[in-house]
């Protein structure tokens, strides 16, 4: 049977040697959008709501607009919504992922040769 | 003081969904070419022994040709050879390197807009 070689890869971005806009940013920030609440978010990507809390937060830090507004508060945590900004920035990356996947399949090694 | 946005990424080879050359095979096949050692490719990238001949015999197990003829033996590690096929290999992956980073480059995502 002939191997299956693929080139695969990650990319995110940086602001100040901060990592400010990843695959794990896009994805919470998507699922805060969904449900509107930074806990769901959190819940559906298994990670600890104060982690959730944290990057977005760390997002908000080093952006010069706002990425999510929040409102910390009650029992299950307040609501959240991804801003315009925020939204565009998903998209951004989304549009930026497509273009690295052409990289990644224009660029294949062959270790056969 | 203006911050300093930048995209960053890191990419690597698959064979049948086994990781077989990225940045770390990259780097210990170079110093063990150096070197003529596995054991002192591990030393000096602060791996361990094991875990840096287990890469190598990963890599040889997914390649058609082999990337690096070893000897196992004595106290200090038997000697070890990069083949001509995996140093082509090292200059192909940097090469990939290069373009990846011009890439990067050239896809930075503007997060103020």
């Amino acid at each position: 049977m002939e191997s299956k070689q693929i080139l695969k890869g990650t990319i995110w971005l940086e602001i100040d040697d901060e990592k400010v806009l990843s695959q794990v940013h896009v994805e919470l920030l998507e699922r805060v959008h969904k449900s509107g609440y930074i806990r769901q978010g959190a819940l559906q990507m298994r990670m600890s709501y104060k982690h959730a809390w944290d990057l977005i937060h760390h997002m908000n830090d080093h952006h010069k607009l706002p990425i999510v507004i929040s409102q910390r508060g009650g029992k299950g945590g307040g609501c959240a919504i991804v801003t315009a900004h925020g939204i565009r920035l998903v998209g951004q990356f989304h549009l930026l992922k497509i273009k690295f996947q052409d990289f990644l399949d224009l660029n294949i090694i062959d270790v056969n040769c």
